[in-house]
């Protein structure tokens, strides 16, 4: 990590931390939708799939607009957030109960976006910023849903199921 | 990791791994403390280390209830989200923007034990726990209110001084 001395610095270092989080998401979004044994939970992920597809674009086209080239910097916490995920495909035997441990695992996912995003936004006001931080609200917007949608499809069918 | 093959184990070991990360947020905040310049986030992280040690002694409940030894599991992700604020402790030069910094990791913190609660919240009482329900809904409250806090914090003073 290089030394960080302002808060365009700043900025720019959780950018690239959300920018290689989102992408370490994508890909492992398709093993969790092969793993998955619930319809819906399958939808659900395929679903932020593709969301997650376009948030990385919005990334790059903030990137852009500070006129850095869109690179990525390790985020620890997803790749552990993530190897989390991992253990629990693997080690969960029971179809049902792997279905709740995966959603769990995907609102862990969720709250990190949410606490990266909500971050970011305050730091793009703060730095005179308005078209990243209306980049930035849409996808703060998307990972609230999905947060509230995996919500709802625990306590209505999985969590059930895996009981 | 054991294999997992009931919502129980599942639970069992989850309430492992939160309580593997209290702890290991019980022992990093006191270099958090000491590095925060503005003494709102001072007293806000000595206030959370507090809430912290309750917290812990909540899960010990929940362990003697289900008739386990309290004993944790390595939590990754609470590894890597801790990980990453160590960085900012160590490479962000200026002091305001640190702080900035600093305040975000602990919403990061914040925002996994939101995830993990609810969660368990969810799963207890699928499988008949109430007073465990009861526990964990009184740690989930104050972890969002800490959350609100610290949001509140940032965009009334962090962030200005920051940038």
């Amino acid at each position: 990590m290089a030394a960080l001395k302002s808060m365009e610095d700043l900025f720019m270092h959780t950018l690239k931390d959300v920018y290689y989080a989102e992408k370490a998401i994508y890909r492992s979004l398709p093993k969790m939708m092969k793993q998955a044994t619930s319809r819906d939970l399958k939808q659900a992920l395929e679903k932020h799939r593709e969301e997650t597809e376009v948030q990385i674009e919005r990334l790059e086209k903030i990137f852009e607009q500070c006129d850095v080239a869109a690179r990525g910097v390790r985020c620890e916490a997803m790749d552990g957030i993530l190897a989390e995920a991992k253990d629990i495909m693997e080690e969960v035997e029971d179809a049902e109960v792997r279905d709740a441990g995966m959603l769990a695992a995907a609102q862990n996912v969720e709250h990190y976006e949410i606490s990266r995003y909500g971050t970011m936004i305050a730091w793009a006001k703060q730095l005179g910023m308005p078209e990243a931080v209306k980049l930035l609200q849409l996808t703060l917007d998307e990972e609230k849903n999905t947060d509230r949608l995996l919500s709802d499809l625990a306590m209505k069918t999985i969590n059930q199921a895996a009981a």
